[in-house]
Formats: structure tokens, sequence, C-alpha cells
């Protein structure tokens, strides 16, 4: 019993998701408690624990059963040190490994969460059977990861793959991470709802002024009133893009890639932002690497961490 | 007889060079012909071929010697078609495997003189030992290749770790590939030879005029300019360090390496340019990341793309 199958986790800042996950990417049992991070990392270390536990009992499995965890934050996936994470309280340096090995057996490998997805696109999701690809996660922040001839890009301390923190605009506007003009301070959700605030204090702001007053500006309203053909929400969404494209040629020129694939919730903007994009990549790409190369978007959707979970556990475990 | 030795070929616009290395980074049997580029490829193919013959013939040895050859621009390792090389005329799409395999039985490799250096330093040079290293060649142009995990980046078609050609700012100067804003465009010797020849135009550029009456505007006249105090070559060697260090940043977040090894002619300008790249880097690299990395300068010199050939055909044949 149990061959081929693994345990996944996508430890998020408000539910814990876990699922028993197959070979061919076939997904069961699946299981969603509160992560309650207020208790602190100690006690979601538990729930971890009592979760997989859980899963593996409901398909009449034990502690033989390996698991894969995404972690929303920079991650040692040799020492399981989490370093910090910016969604879950009082999580700096926190030895996961040890919180989890003094409360079970499982053999439970560890991931930032966007090479955690890297590695299942390339396993069960539209990269499936790539061996070089860059996945990009556009959501609040910019993740990915990166697979090169088959392996993850980690570094010396596991710490690779940061692609969202790479200079498009040497005197860009300021990121979260205290650089300025990383990729992230254009096209992360946070970045186009400051250019639509900014945007909502001006003359030209009008119609985002108006979208706004029926709730809160957002990179989807943004989407909105720019496909309702607003100038000023296109000129943000354009401005996104071109720098989404210019990073991406980078990132082509660096790993001459088969694949890039976007996900991520600002992915579901769509052309809005990915027309631009294409459309500045030629100029920042060679084109013997450009031609190589397809852009895609991710199918695997809100399950991309537990299935990149997963796919961290087949790659580090023997199962 | 041969064991654990090599022959190396750089392939030059003016000279072809080889060696014999040994395993130990032993360079003996030291040769140099002119290229003769003019003559067209397959007279270039040819004359490799003679001159590897004839450094073998020297050590006593023959065509079970494999090579490894240093391709000044983009090449497909695997099908050794060369895509072109701006110092070669006539070489596009060349097959250079082809040319030479219809002349001799001698197995040899093929790589991008960057990606060879990448290889060279790793095993013979100030990164020998080290996982995870970025080279880059800071020369008229900008080139280099990177080391992950123990393994050269290649991608899908051969093409990857093209270092020089990386966005590091949307709006940038123009770069000789085409794009814009090019880590090229900021620290290639061209563009900080560009920079100085417009200084010259204008009311700073008296001191850069003065030296330049003496000779042509080189890196070096702008660093010694700089090196006596002119405010205006230093700001131009300010610009283009700040680009190296913003550039070496996204590589330091994207492959945590342990080494950052800079090489290649303009290099030799020394901390003009690197104090001002040193002092970017911590606001473009994550500070874990940034910590586990030295920032140093090749020490191969002018034999990298020699000791790099020999690290390609040690990595690619068997010894």
């Amino acid at each position: 019993m149990g061959r081929g199958r693994v345990l996944a986790v996508d430890l998020g800042g408000t539910n814990l998701r876990a699922a028993l996950i197959s070979e061919s990417g076939e997904l069961t049992h699946r299981r969603s408690v509160p992560t309650q991070s207020s208790a602190g990392p100690e006690a979601v270390a538990s729930r971890i624990v009592a979760l997989l536990d859980g899963v593996a009992a409901a398909a009449g499995l034990g502690d033989e059963i390996p698991a894969g965890v995404a972690v929303p934050g920079p991650v040692d996936p040799r020492s399981g040190v989490v370093f910090f994470t910016p969604n879950l309280p009082g999580w700096r340096d926190f030895r996961l490994r040890e919180a989890l090995s003094s409360q079970t057996d499982r053999a439970i490998s560890f991931g930032n969460d966007g090479n955690c997805a890297a590695l299942g696109e390339a396993r069960f999701g539209v990269g499936a059977g790539a061996r070089d690809l860059v996945y990009l996660a556009l959501g609040t922040g910019v993740g990915g990861g990166i697979i090169s001839g088959g392996r993850l890009i980690e570094g010396t301390g596991g710490l690779g793959g940061e692609v969202g923190h790479v200079v498009v605009a040497l005197d860009g506007p300021s990121c979260h991470c205290g650089s300025t003009g990383c990729l992230e301070a254009f096209v992360g959700g946070w970045a186009i709802t400051r250019d639509a605030r900014l945007l909502a204090t001006t003359a030209d702001g009008e119609t985002i002024r108006r979208a706004a007053a029926a709730g809160e500006i957002t990179p989807s309203v943004v989407a909105s009133v720019a496909e309702a053909g607003d100038p000023a929400a296109t000129a943000i969404l354009e401005r996104a893009g071109r720098a989404l494209g210019a990073a991406i040629g980078a990132f082509v020129n660096l790993f001459n890639p088969e694949l890039v694939i976007i996900g991520g919730g600002v992915a579901t903007l769509g052309e809005a932002l990915l027309a631009p994009a294409r459309q500045a990549l030629p100029r920042h790409a060679f084109p013997a690497q450009r031609q190589a190369m397809r852009l895609v978007t991710s199918q695997l959707s809100d399950d991309t961490a537990l299935y990149g979970a997963a796919a961290l556990a087949f790659a580090t475990t023997a199962v």
C-alpha cells in the first residue's frame, strides 16, 4: 500500500491544505484546516503533523508515506530552517524540521512554495516533460522557481530562484524587499494596486475612483477598468507587462528554457498584462533563445502549491 | 600515455591558441597561430585540426587525446553548430562539429567561451570546489556562465548563461544586441568608451579630451583619468559599477552562489568599477544570499578560455 503516493501540504497564512497525490497526479483525500498562525510556529508544526496523520489515516496509510511541505517564504531545504515568511507571524529562523521530527517519524521535505510550484509544473503541470523551465508566481508578491537541465536551481543555501527580486529598472519604484526596481515592484499585486491608488488621486483617475467607490482598488478592478477602455488603467498594466516582458527576456537569455509558465492570482488578469509582456519580450531576448521558448499560463491553479509539495516529496524521497 | 590530459583551444578573432592541460591544471605545450579568419570558417576549422595535431604530436600523443574548443559566440554544444561569432566573419550557423569530424577522429567538445570560462573557474580557478558560481567576463562585450549545483546552466539548446544581456534598466542605453538597458550596455568596454566619447564633447570633458589627445579613448584611459580625480570620468565608472552591482544582486537572488567571479579586460579597471558595484549590491540582493557569497576577481587571466576549454573536455569526455 502507498507505493507511488505522497502527502502534500500547502502551508498558507490562512489555511493548511493537504492531500494525497499519486505519481500520475491523482489528487485525493483533500483536507483543509485553519492555520491558526497566531498560536506561533510550534503550534502550526503540530497542526501540520496532525493534518498529515489525518489524511494518511483516511487513506488507510501510516507514517511510512513521505510528505512535502510548500512553505510561503525562504527555507533551507537541507536544514529545514524557515528564515521568515511574510504571512506567518513569528516565523524567523524557525527550525521546522526539528519541530516536526520531534512529533513524527514521517519523512518530510521542505521547499519554498515558488520552487515547489516549479517542480510541480515540471512533473504534473503544463511543463510536464520539460527539462528547462521558469515558473513565475504573480501574486501579491512575485515568487517562482527555475528548473535547469531537469533540476531545481537551489544554490548553496537552497535560497536561489527568487525570480521576483531581479532588477529591471535601476531607478525604478521601491520594492517591499528594500530594493528598487525589482520585477515585483512593477508587477506584484501590491505594485499594481499602488499605481492605481496613485492614479485615483489624479485628474486621469476619474474612472478608477468611480470603480473603487464600490469597493477597494485591486488589480482586478484595474483590469476591468482597463478592459472597459480607460487609457490610464491600461497604461498601468502596460507598464507592469512591459517590465514582466523585460524580465522574461532576461530569464530566456540566462536559462534558454523551453517554457516560461505564468501562475498566481495576478496572472488571471490575462492578456491585459500578458500582451504587453509578449510585446516587450523580443526586444530583451535573443532570437534563438526566444524561438525555443513558449510563454504559457499555469493550469494547476489553486493546487499549484499542493502539486509542488508532492513533486518535492517525489524528488527527494525514494517512494 | 595521455591519461588525465586534454587539449584546449581558444578560438579568438586574431589568434588560435592551444595547449595541453592536465587534470591538475598543468598547462604545457602552448602554441599560438594566426586565426586567419578572413579565409572563412572551413579554413579556420582546418587550422584548428592542424594545431591540435601539432600540440599532441609535440607531447608524443595522438588523436586519442580529446579536445575542448572555446568559441567566441553562441554555440549548441550538442550539435556543434556555431550560430554566429561577432569577431569571425562568415560564421553563421556554421556546422563546426561536421567541419572538424570530417578531418579528424579526435573527440572534440564545444562551448561558448563564457560558459567554458565558468567551467574553468570551477575546476582550475578561484572557484575550485564551488558548486554554485557565476562568472562574468567583462570585456568589450559582457559574457560569462553559471554553474549551479555543480553543473553548467545550458538550457534546452545550450544557449543559456548570457549574463551580459539581462535588463538592468528598462529605458537604459541601447545595447549592441538590439535591446536596451542590458548589463553590457552599461559595463561593456564599448559602453564605457561610448560614455567617455560623449563626455569628451562636453564642457566637463576637458580632462578626458586631453588624455585622449595622446591616443584613443579606452576604458583604461577613463580609469586613469578617474584615478587622477576627474569627477566626470569617475561618474562614468560609478554608473557602470552601479549597474554591475545591481545585476550581481539579481544573480545572487536567482542562483544563491558561493562565488561571483569577475574576469575579462574591463575587470582590470579594478576598484574604480568594483567599489561602486560592491556598494550597490546590498541594495539589490537579499541579505542571506549576499552573506553566502564572495565577489572575487579571476586569477586565470589570459588563459581563462584555455582552462575553460580543458574543463569542458574533462566534463564531456571520459578521460
